[in-house]
C-alpha cells in the first residue's frame, strides 16, 4: 500500500505543507535579514556623517534612534506577546519534549518575534537572529497544522464550520494529532536554522541534535525537504538581487588557505581557551540572570532593556574613538567578491584609512565575522590589542543583552566573540612563531567553533553548520578538533550548555533528557509514583465524574473493574485508562445510560450503541477535541472553566442539573457513563519493583503521559506522570513559582 | 558525579579504546588502499607493455594473474571464514538491531575480509571497499571489547586468568555488556566508512542513518571521535607520503564551477534517470541472486567467482580495443595537482593520445570518478557514446560481481556507474542546449549521488559523504536535489533499498525497522504471542530445570508464584523473569537448597545466602557469562552441549546425578533452586488486548528480547520474542532454510 496508486491525499497534503513551510521560512528569513541590513547600513552612514561634527548631538541622535527601535520590540513583547522574548529554542525543545507552553505558537507571538528580531538587532543590542528563526520556523509549522478538514457527516454543517479554524470542508484529513504536529514543528525549526545560515544539512542536524526529542527517518526526510526549500528560496532571491550578499550565508569563496596536520596542536590551544570562555559565558549568564527584574515587573523590564541598549550603543560609538586604530584600507575586492565602500568605516580616521574597532562594532555580526575569517596577514590585519578589546566588549555586550525582554538569541554573538578571540590568538601565535605560516583567519574559524561548542555543547550539527556557513570544507578537521576539545574542556568547568541551563532554570517545564538522571538511580517505581490515584469503575455515575473533573486537574484516570463483576475476590483489577478530554466529550455529547444503583454494578443497561458512522464522528471528535476548542493549548481541558461550561450546558440543554443526577429514590436508577467502549484497554503498566531509571527510559522513549504502577495482583497502586518524575529529580515543576508567563497549566 | 574528580577509570578506558579503534581503522584503510593502488598500477603497466605484442598471450597473462588473486580471496572466504563474503553492512545492521550473527566478528573473518578485499578489488572484479571497511571497522571495535578486567576476588587467580581472553588483571572493568559493545561497534562502523571516504561527518551520519538501530548522544560523540581519529591518521600519512593521493579521498580542489538555480531542472532530470537506474539495479540483483549456486556448494561458488573474474577482465581488456576512442592527452597537471604519466592509458593509441575506455576501465573506480567529475569541456572530454558504453559495462560488471563468494561492496561501483551515466547525460544536454554553459562534471556528481540514492535510499548521510568526498560544498543544493528526487523515483519502482532487500532475503535474521510493519495493523498481542509458555515457580527442583534446559532452546522463562503462597486463589501470578544463562550459572555454581516436596511450596529452607562479596562476584559472572565461555557468540548458551556439560559437571563434582535429584523417599526432600534473588522482579508486560503495532514499537524502542503477555488477573498467557514478531510478519526466521552460514542459533 506504499506504491504510487496507494497514495492518499493526506500524504500529498503533508508534503505540500512541508514545502510551504520551507518556502515561508525562507521568505521570512530574507525579510528579516534584508531589513536589518538596511537599517544597520543607514545607522552606519549616519554615524559616519555626524561623527565629524558635535559628538554629543550625534551620539544622542544615534542612541535615540536605537532606543526607539528597542522600544517597539520590547513593548510588543511585554504588553502583547510575552512568550516571544529571548531566543525561544529552549521552549521549542521543551514543547517537542512533551511540555505545554501556553501561547507559544500563537500568531501574536509569531508577529512579535519577526518584528522584534528586526528591531532589536538593528537597535545595536548584541543579539542574534538564529534562535528566533528557529522559533519562527516552528511557529509557522504549527500554524500550518491548524489546517484540517471535516469528516463527511450528517450533522449540520454550520456547527462544523464554526469549529474549524481554516474551513477546508473538501478534504478529510487532520494534522492536529501530536505526532504529526511534532514532525512538522521539528521540520520547521530545522528550516529556521537552515535559512539563518544557508545551511540545509546543518539545519537538519541541529533539529536532530538539539531541538527535537523524538526522531525518525520520516522526520529526517521532512526536515531535509523543508530545509532545502528554505535554502533554495534564499539562493534564488540572491541570484535575482545581485546587489546583496546571500542573506544568512557567510560564504567566503576566495579564502582557501591550506592547513597542515602539525598546526592542529595550535588549533587545539585556541579551542581550549575558547571552550573555557564558552563555559565562562554560561556561568556569568546564570549569575546575571538572577539579578534581572522579575517577569511581572513589566516597566522595570522595559527600563532595563532601554538602559542596556544605551550602554551597547555607547560602547559601540565611543570605544572606537577612544581605543580604535586607523588602518590602511586594503586594495582589491572584498571577501564576497564585491567592491563596497561602506564596508570599511572611516570614522574619524583620515581618508583611505578605516577605524578597525568601528568597522567591527558597527557592522552586522555576520559581516564582522567575514572580516575576521578573512584575516590572512596578506589582505588585512587587525592588531592584537584591538582584537582583545573587541573580544572583551563583545562578551560584555552579549551577556548583558541575553535575557532581556526582547527577541534575540546568542548563537551569532557567541560566534563573533569566538572569532574575535581566535583571531587574537592567531596574531599572538604569529608573534611567537614568526617562521610558521600561521593564519589568524583560520584561528578565527576555530575560535568561533570552539566558542559555540563551549556555550551549546553540541557536536556534529555545529561542525556541519560551520562548514556549510563558511564553505570551508577544507578545514573540517580543525573544526572537528575545535568541537571535541571545547566540549571536553567546557564540560569540566560548567556542567550544562546554554540550553540545558535555561531548561533547568525554567519553572513549570520539565525536560526529559534521553539518559536517565542519576538522582533516580537507587529508587523504584513505588518511590516516585503518586499514590492514592483517583480511579473510575467501568460504569460510573455522571455525578461522580463531574465531581472529580471539577476538583482535580488530572489528565488520565485508571479504570477498574468493579469487584462484583469479577468473582475472583482479589480486589479491583486495573482494566483500562480514560483521558480527561474523553470524559469531557462524552459528557458534552451526552452518551449516558441509566443503571440501577442498588443492584450489582455489572447489571446495568447499556445506552443505545452509536451506529458506526456516529462512532466514526465521535472518534474523530475525540482526536480533534482540543483543536476545535482551543487551537493553541492542548492542555487546556484541565481548566476548571471547561468543566463549568459543560455542566451549565448539561443543565440547560439536557435538563440534567445536579439534583437530577442523584439516584432516583423510587427506582434507584442513576445516570451513568459507560467507559468501556472508549477507554484504552491495554495501557502500559510497570511493577512497583521496577527501577526508577527503567521507568524513566520507558516514559521517555515511548513518549508516555501516564504510566500506571501495579502490584502482582494487577491492582493500581499509583500513577507516574512527567510531574512525578520531575519531583523525584527535584527539578522543573518544583520551580513553578519562578515561571514567567502564566501559572495555569 | 560527572566532574573531573569523579571520573572512573572505565570512562577513560572507553575513550582510549575509541581512539585506538579509530587509529587502527585508519591504518587498515591505508593498507587496503595503497596495496590496491600498487597492484592495479602494476597490472596497468603490464597491460600497456604487452598489449602491443601477442594479444592472446598478453590477455592470458593478465587474466591468469587476476584469477590467482581472486582464488586467494575466495578460498579464504569459502574454506576459512564464510561470514566475510560480500559487503557485510547488512549483517552489521542486523547485529546492531539485536540479531545473532555467528562468527561475524571473529579474527579469521577480520583477516579474510582485509586480504580478500585487497585481492578481489585488484583482480578486476568490480566491487568496492566501502562496505568491507564498515565490517572491518565493526570487527575491530568488537575485538577491542574483548578486553576486560577481573573483579578483585578471593578465588584462585589461575581460574580467572584462564577465563579472560586478554589477561588484564590490574583493571576492574568489563565492556562485554550489550550496550557498550553496541556503542563501540556503531562507532567502528562509522570509522570504517569515514576512512574509506575521508569523510568524518559522513561516517557518523552513515552509522546513524543506516548501520545503527540504537542511537544516543553518547554514541554520536563516540562515533565522531572514532571517525576523526581514522581520518586524521589518513591525513597524516598523506602529508608524509607525498607520492600518493590521499587514500580514500576523492578531493579535487581545482574544480570550482558555479551552478545556477536555473540549472536545477536539468540536474533533476539526470537524477530521475539515475534513480530509475538505481531501482533497476536492485531489481536485477534480486533476480540474479536467485540463480547463484547455494552457499553449501563451495566448489560451484569458487568456479562462479573465477568465471565472473575472467568475464570482467575480458570486458576490461577487449572493450577498449573494440570500441575505445583515441583522444589527445590534455595539457597541464592532473586534477589532484600532480603530473602522472601512468594516469592516462595509451593502450594501442599513438603517442600523446590515450584510449578513453581503457583509461576509465583499468583505473581504480576512485580515479575514474575523478576523471568524470573533472569533465569541464575545457580540460578533457569523453564522447557520449563511449560514456554510454562505459555506463553499460560498469552496470553489467558490478551486478554480476555483487553476491559472489568474495568480500566487496557496491557503494563505489554504484557511484562509478552513476558518474558515468551523469557525465553521459551532461554531454547530451551540451548537445541539446549548446548556448547554456552545461558542465558534464557536475552532472557526473549529481548522477553519482542520485544513483546512490536509488540504490541505498539514504538521505543526509549520502549528501554529506558526497560533499566531504568531493570537497564540493558549493554544489550542495544540486546534491540534495539529486538525493530527494532519486529516492522519490526509486521508491515508486522498487520498494526496498539494497540493504533492506538483502535483509529480507536473509534467513535466520529478522530486522526490526523503526516503523511498525503494516502486517501487524489489525492484530493484538494475543494474536502474535507464543502461547503455552514454559514457566518456573519461584523455587524449582533442579531436576525440572535441567529437563527444561535440555529440551528447549528458550532464552527467558517467566517465574510464577505458587498458588499456595498467595491465598487469593486467583491462579499463578506472574512475578518475574529468569534468563537461561542465569539458570546455567546457578547450576554451575551449585547454589542449591533442599525443599520438602510433600509440603506447601512456600515452606522451603533457603540455601545459605552468599555474603556480599560472593554476591558481587556472582553478579559479575552473570553479566560476563557468555564472555567467559564463548567470546563470539552471545546466544550460544542455548546449545544443548552446554547443558550436557553442566550436567556432567554436576554429576562428577557435586555427586548429583539424575537419580539423586528425585525426591528422597524418606524425607521427601528435593534439591531445588531458589530463583527469587536472581530473577528480574519487574519485567515489562503487555495486556493481551494491546495492539500488535504498539507491541512492536515497545519491543523495538526499548530493545527487548522477551515480552510477557498477561491477562487482567496478571497470569502469563503468552510470550513474545523477535521470532514471534517475525512469524507474524512472515519474514526473517521463516526463511531459515536459506541461511548461509550455520543453522545453529
Amino acid at each position: 500500500n506504499r506504491r504510487l496508486y496507494g497514495y492518499t491525499g493526506a500524504t500529498l497534503a503533508k508534503w505540500s505543507i512541508t514545502i510551504c513551510i520551507g518556502v515561508l521560512v525562507g521568505l521570512i528569513a530574507y525579510v528579516i535579514e534584508s531589513s536589518q541590513e538596511f537599517l544597520v547600513t543607514e545607522k552606519k552612514s549616519f554615524a559616519q556623517k555626524t561623527v565629524e561634527g558635535s559628538l554629543i548631538l550625534s551620539f544622542l541622535g544615534f542612541a535615540g534612534f536605537s532606543v526607539l527601535l528597542i522600544l517597539i520590540s520590547s513593548c510588543l513583547v511585554l504588553f502583547w506577546a510575552p512568550p516571544a522574548a529571548g531566543g525561544g529554542v529552549t521552549l521549542v525543545m521543551a514543547y517537542l519534549n512533551g511540555n505545554d507552553i501556553p501561547d507559544f505558537f500563537k500568531l501574536s507571538t509569531l508577529i512579535t518575534k519577526i518584528i522584534g528580531t528586526i528591531c532589536s538587532i538593528s537597535s545595536g543590542l548584541l543579539v542574534g537572529q538564529e534562535a528566533p528563526m528557529v522559533h519562527i520556523g516552528a511557529a509557522i509549522a504549527s500554524a500550518m497544522t491548524w489546517m484540517h478538514g471535516s469528516l463527511p457527516s450528517d450533522k449540520d454543517a454550520s456547527t462544523k464550520s464554526s469549529r474549524s479554524c481554516w474551513n477546508a470542508k473538501a478534504t478529510n484529513f487532520d494534522f492536529y494529532n501530536d505526532k504529526d504536529r511534532r514532525e512538522f514543528i521539528s521540520a520547521g525549526a530545522a528550516a529556521g536554522l537552515a535559512a539563518a545560515f544557508g545551511a540545509p544539512i546543518g539545519g537538519v542536524l541541529y533539529s536532530l541534535e538539539e531541538a527535537s526529542s523524538f526522531w525518525s527517518k520520516k522526520v529526517m526526510w521532512r526536515s531535509l525537504l523543508c530545509c532545502t526549500c528554505a535554502t533554495m528560496v534564499l539562493a534564488s532571491i540572491n541570484e535575482w538581487q545581485f546587489s546583496m550578499a546571500l542573506p544568512g550565508s557567510m560564504a567566503f569563496r576566495q579564502l582557501k588557505p591550506g592547513f597542515r596536520i602539525r598546526d592542529l596542536p595550535l588549533f587545539a590551544v585556541t579551542s581550549v581557551f575558547a571552550g573555557v570562555l564558552g563555559a565562562f559565558v554560561n556561568i556569568v549568564h546564570d549569575r546575571v540572570d538572577r539579578l534581572r527584574p522579575a517577569a511581572t515587573r513589566k516597566f522595570s523590564r522595559l527600563l532595563e532593556v532601554c538602559g542596556i541598549t544605551v550602554i551597547s550603543v555607547a560602547v559601540m560609538y565611543l570605544l572606537p574613538l577612544a581605543l580604535g586604530s586607523c588602518l590602511q584600507v586594503p586594495e582589491g575586492p572584498l571577501p564576497d567578491g564585491k567592491m563596497d565602500e561602506k564596508y570599511w568605516l572611516r570614522y574619524k580616521c583620515s581618508k583611505g584609512e578605516y577605524n578597525d574597532l568601528a568597522t567591527l562594532l558597527f557592522s552586522l555580526p555576520r559581516k564582522s565575522m567575514q572580516q575576521l575569517y578573512n584575516m590572512q596577514g596578506v589582505k588585512h590585519q587587525f592588531p592584537t590589542a584591538d582584537l582583545a578589546i573587541h573580544t572583551g566588549s563583545v562578551l560584555f555586550l552579549f551577556i548583558i543583552a541575553y535575557g532581556t525582554a526582547t527577541p534575540g538569541g546568542i548563537f551569532m554573538p557567541s560566534m563573533l566573540a569566538g572569532a574575535s578571540f581566535g583571531a587574537c590568538m592567531g596574531t599572538i601565535f604569529q608573534a611567537i612563531f614568526p617562521g610558521e605560516n600561521i593564519q589568524p583567519g583560520l584561528h578565527a574559524i576555530v575560535g568561533s567553533t570552539a566558542m559555540l561548542g563551549g556555550v551549546f555543547r553540541a557536536s556534529i550539527s555545529l561542525v556541519v553548520i560551520m562548514v556549510e556557513g563558511t564553505g570551508g570544507i577544507d578545514f573540517i578537521l580543525p573544526i572537528i578538533v575545535a568541537i571535541v576539545v571545547s566540549n571536553w574542556v567546557a564540560h569540566h568547568i560548567y556542567h550544562a550548555g546554554a540550553y540545558e541551563a535555561d531548561l533547568e532554570r525554567l519553572g513549570g517545564v520539565y525536560f526529559m533528557h534521553s539518559e536517565p538522571p542519576h538522582q533516580l538511580a537507587a529508587l523504584t517505581a513505588s518511590d516516585i509514583m503518586s499514590p492514592n490515584v483517583i480511579c473510575f469503575h467501568e460504569v460510573v455515575p455522571v455525578r461522580e465524574v463531574l465531581e472529580v473533573l471539577r476538583n482535580t486537574r488530572h489528565n488520565g484516570f485508571p479504570v477498574l473493574r468493579h469487584p462484583s463483576v469479577d468473582n475472583s475476590g482479589a480486589g479491583e483489577k486495573f482494566v483500562g485508562l480514560v483521558l480527561r478530554h474523553q470524559l469531557l466529550l462524552l459528557l458534552e455529547e451526552g452518551l449516558f445510560s441509566e443503571v440501577d444503583s442498588s443492584r450489582q454494578q455489572h447489571r446495568f443497561s447499556l445506552y443505545e450503541k452509536p451506529i458506526p458512522k456516529q462512532m466514526l464522528i465521535l472518534e474523530h471528535s475525540m482526536r480533534a477535541y482540543h483543536h476545535y476548542h482551543h487551537p493553541h493549548r492542548r492542555f487546556l481541558s484541565s481548566r476548571p472553566q471547561e468543566v463549568a461550561r459543560i455542566e451549565a450546558e448539561l443543565a440547560t440543554k439536557r435538563n440534567l442539573a445536579e439534583a437530577d443526577m442523584a439516584p432516583d429514590k423510587k427506582t434507584k436508577k442513576v445516570v451513568a457513563l459507560d467507559l468501556r467502549p472508549f477507554m484504552n484497554r491495554a495501557p502500559l503498566t510497570v511493577r512497583r519493583e521496577c527501577s526508577a531509571q527503567r521507568v524513566y527510559v520507558i516514559f521517555r522513549t515511548l513518549g508516555l503521559r501516564h504510566l500506571c504502577v501495579t502490584d502482582s495482583h494487577n491492582r493500581v497502586i499509583g500513577i507516574i506522570t512527567r510531574k512525578d518524575i520531575a519531583m523525584a529529580q527535584k527539578q522543573g515543576f518544583q520551580k513553578k513559582s519562578l515561571q514567567h508567563w502564566d501559572s495555569d497549566i
